[in-house]
């Protein structure tokens, strides 16, 4: 029986005997600590440092009496030699860092493993709940050393590789179950046909990436770390991605623009009928999305510093039509009754299938469509938001140019959409625009003298910079301020229609100057028109009737919780949304504004694997809900485009509805069921 | 307990007792006999026709007291009211002959299964031993019907179809284990995309190919057949495809064509080197031998009446360049020591991925390749002729521009290669050409008259039609005749230089005219030179001393069986590869002609799947013996140039040898080794 000596590992505290001569990466592991590695031991990637704490890292140190490590062995040397900044940039002591893979354990020791050297590496997401999200992404990356073949060993390159990567991915994860042999890997077939060039030019030292632990789909020269992924939100209006560090889940470059096909229709239904309607319409909008998508791609690859090359996986999501266009699948039977898609389940294609262009052999993972208007997006919103975790009921609402609705816990959940047309998105407003610099994204007015606060993206204070127009979040904020101040009335008509400098009467009737030319950098002033405030009262309207039918559905008054996402403009302000009535009635606290939650849900299925599985899970047990259209169910609308409500009563925000009980109309409709 | 009763099968004379009410075809796939069926029992495909013996056919029969079969059902009848001709042309009688699926069983019965109606139907192959091969194509179809979405039901169409197939596949193979289910299954993409448009102008009853048990590559509109494969085998001189029948095995049309790359070089290694030496030279060849391939499958498939789009699979065999070329994979490698192939294993890719214009979302399986010089084209050789389940030693032989050889027997497998030119391909030589219409491919020389009889490829007799050029088959001939009858010596020398009408001084030399000029549709003689019998002494020498170094391997003389492939002009005579010294000595009965071996393997690997994994193993257990390069091994290279050889015995052909003994230069090296 060999020695045993007591290894302690912080900041987890776990602690055991190990056997002498152990590695410290294999005595963590014993002791359930993940320490990360990508080169097979080989004192190359530095990626399992630890710091000694104690149990001495000098021959005759202070700290102990006897040296209860092996000495730093001349690989390990090598690659602190080749990096003499690090210790000074770490303010760690020369001796105190080691690679866990090379110092072996002849004493007791208190061992540091530093976040960066930890496995399972996480982010955190804030949601209506905090959450970890573990980096678990569908590609890792193995340094593989090849003997170079000779004429009594001239076996194949890639049957040499595969064995390489099998031997690999067994040293960098060993103890773990299921690990992949040379003969269950493959090659995507673009890679195999650079792989003889690459391994010479490389002499036979080279990182492979390999996707879900079977297909290569990567071989650099040499060592390297790089991998990103890009995850893509494709909105109905708005285009977003997000480049991914993979490693460790940052967001290095964020790009975002307006959906090309936009000017083949604003809403899906225009889009659908222009595909029907023109032989190559479906054609012209696929190849749309693609090429603007690769404009995004090559300026954020550009403003990150890497190459599009370097980008070997992306994942999607969008409403259902937005995810059929993606794929060049004609949308035509999501618009005609019975409204059935052309597939469910996620997919991965790759990326050159349809000219994406990112690493020829990256895959593109498309998350699930759960119904003909509850897409893609919607399955990101769950995976993000995890309602099917929660005992308590939560609402959440994704806005966009249609609206899904989820509602529900972890036993039941239902879902509906609602098309609440581009005003929260800032199109069919006179100034509206999406969130990029120079977007007014807060207004606050005055209640006496009705002059104008406004937040502007880029700048750090209000009421600095110039304007540009006003995005989705200060459009919420605009009509809530004026139905706040008395300028527009409960049914969102303009009663001042002068007499103060900034309500005036426009070419299209009354208006409100959020910002007059010369604090805008247009030279025009920026209204609010009375226009603009029933394109906001049409989309407010169409949201909660959909809430408020599916919360009869749970015979709900109110849920639990209300969660708020969209990917326009910046978060919403959660009083101005329910003070217009957007939202139903509930203690202010719990509602959250959660952001992008869509695009969040596809950054989440980029980081993390299992996540795709748990959105296919969750997707398959969704329940659709169909919003009635008979007449008493647009009455119920006609009802809930007023400021709040024409009869429900909104104590939560009640305080803020000037002159509610004077109000003329609420008199008259508050005889009403609700 | 159910009454039970007993069923008799014919041919097969299977017999058992089934449960009263059972149909027919389960009744028979209980006693081991399998029924075809591709429509789910939907009495659609008519596939499962059998013929009532006894058992009564008709309500008060002559054959039986009383009807031991449930009556015609409308469907059946449908299937029967549909066919007016059919039996009239079988010659069955109306009520004998049933659908299988439709008709149960009330009484006892003895049924006769005709061949067309077995499952697991075959071809027989002859070889050197007759094989029976079972078609068991990578392909399936079966039809499916849907029920189409609703609005309370509005599934995808792709998940409604998924299941479908599910349940069809369980209808058509009951029993069987390992049934794929509906969430195992995948559909390509290129299919994915019509999916829609197809499932509804169907009206929701579909034939889909199902490639592997888990892909779906094509769906068709109501029920269909059409089930076709292509095999491609690659030579570096010519490229030959079959156009098959995945349901019968039948070839329906061949094609072949002049390999385009020749242009570039017109061996490997000169094709390699302008790959080299061209950055584009990859490209340009890979594009060339596609665009041919393209051009055979167009021909193919119009006069087999089908479209490219019917053709769902291609399997390739071709040396290790040609398959790189193929693949658009740098041969580079093969050509430099230590001549390292990409990739040994099998690969399925997607035509499209290269352009093959076959049905886009077909598979193309290569075969796998054995070493640098042992390519895919051997694997095809080892399916197509079983050396590993032989007890015997076997010399199998398959000669192209390149030859491959492969001694042993079921325990142990050697392979070499050695280059032989393209002169037995027809190049090289003065007036060689490919086996084509015209071509002259049997010759023999009177050995009194020194008159020349000729076949012309396309001509039912000997000496009649119009000579376009010689093929290869007939260049051995000419060879091997020319020293029979004393024209050249032992050394491939002309002796007789005038005199005759048929040998003559030509431009370069002495000369043989097999054809004179208006016996050609050319108009010009056809020769054989003292050029084309140096061509063929030197691809003979480096056949023999490659057979002379795998059976010293094995330290045989002889082996027991020699198998001549090769996909050049017709079938070898193989008294005249044995007289010119081609081949070792045996006696003559053991010399098989097997024709394209590889071209056959590529076929057998399409009609059964079973055979690819066959072609793997049996490619890893291959050991390649590497040809010696020494002065010695060249001086047994110059040996072997004479006619039969300089020193070898033949005492199996000695008889056809003029003057044996009398050789001054037999005599010299009589006292040789061997």
């Amino acid at each position: 029986m060999p020695n045993k000596y007591t290894v302690i590992l912080q900041p987890s505290g776990r602690r055991g005997e190990v056997a002498e001569g152990t590695s410290l990466r294999a005595a963590a592991r014993e002791l359930g600590v993940d320490i990360e590695s990508i080169c097979a031991e080989n004192s190359t990637c530095g990626k399992c440092k630890v710091l000694v704490e104690e149990g001495t890292f000098e021959r005759y140190g202070i700290t102990s009496k006897r040296e209860n490590l092996s000495r730093l062995s001349p690989e390990e040397a090598a690659y602190f030699a080749r990096r003499p900044k690090l210790l000074a940039t770490q303010g760690w002591q020369a001796g105190q860092v080691r690679l866990a893979c090379q110092a072996k354990v002849y004493g007791d020791v208190l061992i540091n493993v530093p976040e960066e050297s930890r496995g399972n590496k996480q982010i955190v997401r804030k949601s209506a709940t905090e959450r970890i999200i573990e980096i678990k992404p569908s590609i890792r990356k193995y340094l593989v050393e090849l003997t170079p073949p000779t004429l009594s060993n001239p076996k194949a390159d890639w049957e040499r590789l595969a064995s390489g990567i099998a031997t690999s991915i067994g040293l960098v994860r060993q103890g773990q179950a299921n690990l992949p042999r040379a003969k269950d890997l493959t090659i995507d077939y673009a890679c195999l046909q650079t792989l003889g060039t690459v391994l010479r030019e490389a002499k036979w030292r080279v990182t492979v990436s390999v996707w879900q632990d079977k297909e290569v789909v990567r071989v650099e020269a040499g060592y390297s770390e790089h991998l990103f992924g890009a995850a893509i939100d494709i909105g109905t209006t708005t285009l977003a991605l997000y480049l991914c560090n993979l490693e460790n889940g940052e967001v290095v470059a964020a790009e975002s623009e307006m959906n090309p096909q936009i000017v083949y229709g604003e809403d899906v239904m225009s889009r659908i009928q222009y595909t029907i309607a023109n032989e190559d319409g479906l054609e012209k909008l696929h190849k749309a999305v693609i090429k603007t998508l690769n404009q995004l791609l090559a300026r954020a690859a550009n403003s990150a510093g890497i190459s599009t090359d370097d980008i070997l996986e992306a994942t999607v999501v969008g409403n259902s039509t937005m995810h059929h266009l993606f794929l060049n699948l004609s949308p035509r039977h999501l618009g005609i009754a019975p409204f059935a898609p052309a597939i469910y389940r996620s997919v991965d294609i790759k990326a050159r299938e349809f000219g994406l262009q990112i690493n020829r052999s990256a895959n593109v993972h498309v998350l699930p469509v759960i119904a003909s208007f509850i897409g893609a997006d919607t399955s990101g919103v769950l995976i993000a938001e995890e309602p099917h975790k929660q005992d308590e009921n939560w609402l959440i609402i994704d806005i966009g140019t249609n609206a899904e609705l989820v509602l529900g816990n972890k036993t039941r959940l239902i879902c509906a959409s609602t098309p609440t047309g581009p005003a929260l998105e800032g199109a069919h407003i006179e100034h509206g625009m999406r969130a990029a610099p120079g977007a007014i994204e807060r207004v606050e007015i005055d209640e006496k003298t009705f002059e104008a606060r406004c937040k502007i993206i880029g700048e750090e204070n209000w009421n600095t910079g110039k304007a540009k127009g006003i995005c989705g979040s200060a459009i919420i904020d605009a009509a809530a301020e004026l139905f706040r101040v008395g300028i527009v009335d409960t049914r969102g008509k303009f009663r001042h229609e002068g007499g103060m400098r900034r309500i005036r009467q426009g070419e299209s009737g009354p208006e409100y100057v959020i910002a007059f030319a010369e604090e805008t950098s247009i030279g025009r002033d920026i209204p609010i028109t009375q226009q603009d405030v029933r394109q906001i009262q049409l989309a407010k309207g169409a949201l909660f009737v959909a809430a408020r039918a599916l919360l009869d559905q749970f015979g709900l008054r109110a849920p639990d919780k209300i969660l708020l996402a969209g990917g326009f403009g910046t978060y919403i302000d959660k009083t101005k949304a329910m003070l217009i009535g957007m939202i139903p009635d509930c203690p202010l606290e719990n509602v959250y504004a959660v952001g992008n939650s869509a695009g969040d849900g596809a950054r989440i299925a980029l980081l993390n694997v299992d996540k795709r599985a748990e959105a296919m899970t969750v997707a398959a047990r969704l329940t659709r809900y169909e919003l009635p259209t008979d007449p008493a169910f647009q009455n119920q609308f006609m009802l809930a485009m007023n400021f709040p409500h024409m009869n429900e009563p909104f104590p939560h925000i009640s305080h803020l509805i000037p002159n509610h009980k004077a109000d003329p109309m609420a008199e008259k409709f508050s005889g009403g069921k609700k």
